[in-house]
C-alpha cells in the first residue's frame, strides 16, 4: 500500500529490456549516436511535427532549463500557485534564469484560470518595476491530479502568446493526462500553443528519462548550450534513448499511464463509496487527494500504508488532505486493501 | 579500432546485471532509499573514512557543483591550462560559481608544477582586483594521460590549503590513475589533502554513475542544495547506486581500469617500436598521445580507425598529436591492427 | 504642488556647499581617502557602535548587495508584500542573490506582523523544497508611510535571529522614521536586532548618498567585494562622503526630515478636515496615502498637482488611493493650496 | 608630485559650477528629467548620430553591463591581456554575464593585434566546448597609455563583426585618445565599428559621470533593465547630467584632456632627456610607463612623489616599470620637479 509517489516505483520490464538490448558496441558520445537520432525521430512521429529533443537528468532540470533559455532581465514566470516549478524545486527556475521571479497565479483544483493570466498581463506591463511576464508554465496533469483540456490549454496560451510570452508545459505526468483526455500529443501541446514541453517518463516507468521537447526553437535560443553548461548533456546519451525506446514501443507508455490512472480511479471510487471520505478534487490522472480524519490516517499508517499529508485546505479541525499517488506498479489488491481499511 | 573516447563504450555486463537485479519493488525517492545508503557505506569502506556521497548526472556537474559550493565573489579557481573543467565544459564552472575566473596554470605533460600554484598564490593576494584564489582543481589522471603521485598531489594541496583554498580532484579517470599507481583511494585523495573528489565511473564501465565524494564537508557548505537546485538529484537514485554496486563488486572497477590501461600501454609500445612514431607524453593511464604524420593519419582513418586530432604542440610541419583512448572494451586485436597499419 | 516623490527634489544647500568645500587637491581613490574615513567615524558616533560603512550609488544597490552577501542556495528573503525590495527594484535582489525567492509577508498598513514571520519560519524549515528563510528585510519608514517602533523591530528580528536569519533594514526614509519616533539611530537598528541597514540620504537632501551600514560583519561575508564586483565602489568616494558631511553637520539631516514629516502631517490634517477625504493609513513619516474620488483626482491634476495613483485597496468604485510624498523642499503654501483645491 | 592615478583628482571648476547651477526645483526621477534629455541630445551632437545614453555610477559598471546585455551562455569576451575589464574589476564582467569567460589576447604596448582576434575566432568556433566569441572589448586609450587609430579600431572590429560579435570600447580615457588623434568621436567609435562605448568622464574632471553610449541598440537587448536591476539607475539622474553639462560646455572636456596629455608628454620628454631613464611604451595619452631603477624609485618616493609600480616586463634586475598618470590638475611644476629629482 505504497501511495507515496510514482517516483518510488522502479522501471518497467520493457524499459529495462531495452536498456539491456542497446548495451553493445561503441557509439558516439554526447547525443551524436544513432539511437538518440532514432528516438528523436520517434518523438517527431508521436508529436506529428519537427521537434528537437534534449534529454536531461531530471524533470527539475527540464523545467528550469526551459525557463533559462527564454529568460530576460526583470522577467516574470507565470505559474500556478501550486506549480512544482515554484514550490518543490529548490529555487531551480530562479537560479537558472539568474533571478526571474515566479508569479504564482490563483488556481482552481490546480488549474490556472484564463482570467488569472489576463490579469497578470494587465498588471505587469513593459516598464513595470516589479517585472514583466516572459513565460507561462502549465503543469499537465496538474499538481492536484486534474487535467487541462486542449481547449483550456489553448485559451491560456492564446493570451500569453499575444503578449510575447513563451509557453511551457511541465509534463511530469504528461502520459497520465493524455490517456485521460484521449487526445493526441500534438493536440495537447503545439496545437494548443505550447512552445516547449518537459516530457517526463521517469515517474511512468523509466528510471531516468526526461526530455525537453521543443516545438518552437526560436523562442528558446541557446537551449542546447544551456543544457550542456548545466551538466545535463549525458555522454552516454544512448542509454536514455534506450529507455525511451522501450517506453514508446507498442504504446507501452500509454498502457503504463492507463494502469496508474485506473488504480487511482478505483481508489477514488472506493474512498467515495459509502461516505468513507471525500476527495478534494476530481481525479483525472493518477493522483487522489482525499480528505481523511486524523483517526483514519493513523489507522492506515498503522497498517503499513504510505502516503504524504498534503495540506489543510478546506478541512475541518480533525481532517487533513492526503495525497495518494498510484504508479504503473500499483495493484488492484493494494487499492482494495487500502479502501477496506478506511 | 575505435579510440575516440572511453565514453563511447557501453556499460560492462556486471554493471548492467546490477541494474536489472535492483529493479524491483518501490523505494523512497531522492536518495533516501536503502541501496543508496548501502553504496554510500561502500564508498566509506573504499576511502577508509567517513565521506558523504552525492550522485550527479555527469562529471561536468560534479566538477562545477564542487566549485559552486566553495565559491566566493572575486574568487579564482586554479587549474591546469588543459583542465577539462576549463577547456571542455561549456563554461560550466564559471556559470555555477556566478563568475569565478579560472586561472590556467602552466603544466608539464598535463601536471601542474607545485611552483605554479605558489606563484599564483603570491601574485593574487587578498585585495587583488583580478581575483583571489579560492580553489585548486587537479585532474587525476590528467587530460594528457599522465598521473600525479600521492606525493605530488600532497605537495600541490599543501600550499593551497595553507592559503585556505579548497582542493578538488577531477577523477573522471580516477580508477585508471589508481591502478597505475597501486595506491589506495585514501592515499590519493584525503590523505593527500583533497577535500572533494569528482568520482567518475561512467567512462570506466557504467552508463551514468558520477558522484561527488566529500572528505571535508565544512569546506563545501550547502553542497546538497546546490545539487538539488541544479536538477542533479535523481528521484530514482537507486539506479545510480545499482550501477556502483556492480562497479565495486569484487573490485570489478579496478579490473576494468587495468584492462583499459593495459590496452593503452600495448598501443604505446607498438607505436614506439621500430620508430613508427613517438608518443608526446608518458602513458600512465588509458590515453596515448601520439605524434603522427598526416600520411599516417590519413591511412589509419582510411582503414576505419577512429580518434581525434588533439593539438600541434611540439609538432613538425606535417605532424599532428592525436589522442587515442582505450576503454575497458578495447581489445588487443584492435590495438594490434592499429599498430600494424602504422 | 509636486507630491510625486521625494526623489524629485534636488540637494539641500548645506549638502551642495559641502560638495564644493571638499573639492580640492588630490585624494586616494576607491574609498581610501581621509574624508571617507572621517565620515565613517561620524557614522560610528551617530550609531554609537563600531560599524563599517559602504557607500553605494543607489538604495536598490544597498538593498540587493546586503541580500547578496548573506545569500545561500535555496534561501528565502522574508519581506513585506509591499516591500520596495520586492515590488519596485526590477528583480534586483533575486539577481544579486543568484535567485533567492522573496517571500511576501502579509502586512497591516505596511508593517509586517510578528506572526507572519513566525508562520513563515514554521512553514519553511530546513529541507523545504520551496526554500529556507535566510534573511528578513524590514522597511523603515514603511512603503505605506508608517513606522515600526523599536519594540516592533525587536520583536520581528528576535524570531528571525533565533532561526539564524540576517536582519536587514531598508532605510530609504530612515531619517523620517527617526524623527517621528524620537528614538536614537542605535535604538532603531542594532539594539533592535538589525545586522545591516540601507541608509538612504538621497531622498532626504543629498543627490547621491547611500550607504550600507553594517553592525554585524560576520553575517555578511565578502560584502566589500560584492560591492566592488557590482561596480558600486566609487573611485572618487570623497564626493559621497562630502555629501554626508553636509548632511550630518549640525543635525541638518534631522531638520530636513522634520520639515518633510511636518509637511506631510499638515497635508493629512488638511485632507481629513471637514470630511474632504480620508487617509488610508496613519501618517507617521513624509508620505500621505489619501483615498480620493476620481473627480477630486481630475480636479487636482487639472490645477497642476502631481502625484501617483497607488492602489484601489479598500476603495469604493469611484475612489483611488493616491500617494502624496512631501520632501524637505515641500512648502506649507503648496500643501495649503492642494488642500484648498480638494 | 602625485602621479598615482587620474581618479585621485577632484572635479574641475566648470563641472562643479554646473552641479550647483542645476540644483534647483524638482525634476522627474530615474532619468526622465529635462536635463538628462538635453544632455542625451548633446551626446547625439557630439557623436553625430542617434545614440542612447545610459548613465552608470562607475566605469566598471558601464563595462560589465555592456557585456551583460550581449551575453550568451558559453560566450567569450575577447579582450587584451591587460584589459581593465579583465584585470582590475573584481570579476565584474564574469559576474554580470553569468559566467562568460574573458579570453585574454596578446598585445603590443597595450594594443590588440588584428591577428589575435582572427586567431581566436578561428580557434573557438560555434560548438567549441571552451566557448564561442560573443564580444570584443577594446580599451581606448589603452591601459599602457597608447592609442588605437580609427583605422586600427576598424580593422579589429571588422573581423569581429563578420562573426557576429558585439564590439565594445572601454573609454575610461576616451577624451585623452581623442585629443591625441585629432579624430572626431564618431570616427573613433561607430564609424570604426563600435556598438557601445563606456564613456568615462570621471577621471577627466567630473566626480561621478560615466555613461554607456549605445550606437547599435539591437545588439544589446534589455540594456536599460540590466542597468536598473543592477542598481545603476540614479533617481536624481539630473546631477550626472549636470556634470556632463559642465564637462561638454565650450569643449571643456577636450581642454582637460589636452592638459593631462600635455603634462604626460612633458614628463616623458624630461625622463628621456639625457638618458635619465627610458619609457616602456609610446606616450600617447596621459600615462607614462617609465623603467626606473630601485634607487631612482626610492629617491623619488623619499621626496614625496606618488606613483605605482606596474610590472617587471622588459626590466633588468634592479629595474621596475612604474606608472605615472597625469590628470587635468597636474602642473608643469610638479612634472619638472619630478624630472629634476631623477
Amino acid at each position: 500500500m505504497n501511495f507515496s509517489s510514482d517516483n518510488w516505483a522502479g522501471a518497467s520490464q520493457p524499459v529495462m529490456d531495452a536498456l539491456t538490448r542497446h548495451n553493445h558496441g561503441s557509439a558516439p558520445a554526447y547525443g551524436a549516436d544513432p539511437l538518440t537520432d532514432r528516438i528523436t525521430q520517434r518523438f517527431r512521429d508521436i508529436f506529428e511535427t519537427d521537434v528537437s529533443v534534449l534529454f536531461t537528468a531530471t524533470g527539475t532540470a527540464a523545467n528550469a532549463l526551459s525557463m533559462a533559455a527564454c529568460a530576460r532581465p526583470g522577467g516574470l514566470v507565470l505559474a500556478s500557485e501550486t506549480a512544482h516549478l515554484h514550490c518543490d524545486e529548490w529555487g531551480s527556475a530562479e537560479f537558472y534564469t539568474h533571478g526571474m521571479k515566479i508569479l504564482p497565479l490563483a488556481t482552481t483544483a490546480g488549474r490556472i484560470a484564463p482570467d488569472a493570466v489576463a490579469e497578470a498581463l494587465a498588471k505587469y506591463r513593459e516598464g513595470s518595476r516589479f517585472g514583466v511576464p516572459a513565460a507561462l508554465s502549465l503543469t499537465q496533469a496538474t499538481e492536484c491530479g486534474t487535467v487541462y483540456s486542449p481547449g483550456e490549454v489553448a485559451a491560456l496560451t492564446a493570451r500569453a502568446r499575444e503578449n510575447g510570452l513563451v509557453c511551457h508545459m511541465d509534463g511530469a505526468r504528461f502520459a497520465n493526462a493524455l490517456v485521460h483526455l484521449g487526445a493526441t500529443p500534438a493536440e495537447l501541446t503545439w496545437k494548443a500553443g505550447i512552445d516547449v514541453l518537459s516530457f517526463g517518463a521517469t515517474k511512468n516507468g523509466c528510471w531516468c528519462a526526461e526530455a525537453m521537447v521543443v516545438f518552437n526553437p526560436q523562442s528558446l535560443p541557446h537551449l542546447a548550450i544551456h543544457r550542456a553548461r548545466a551538466g545535463h548533456l549525458f555522454s552516454k546519451s544512448r542509454f536514455v534513448a534506450a529507455q525511451f525506446d522501450g517506453y514508446f514501443e507498442g504504446d507501452h507508455w500509454l498502457d503504463l499511464a492507463r494502469s496508474a490512472n485506473g488504480a487511482a480511479a478505483r481508489l477514488a471510487e472506493g474512498i467515495g463509496q459509502g461516505g468513507r471520505a471525500r476527495v478534494a478534487w476530481p481525479v483525472q490522472a493518477n493522483e487522489v487527494f482525499a480528505v481523511l480524519t486524523q483517526a483514519q490516517i493513523a489507522k492506515l499508517r498503522g497498517e503499513g500504508a504510505k502516503f504524504y499529508e498534503w495540506s489543510r485546505e478546506g478541512c475541518e479541525d480533525d481532517e487533513h488532505v492526503v495525497r495518494l499517488v498510484a504508479s504503473f506498479e500499483t495493484t488492484a489488491e493494494e487499492v482494495d486493501r487500502f479502501v477496506a481499511l478506511l
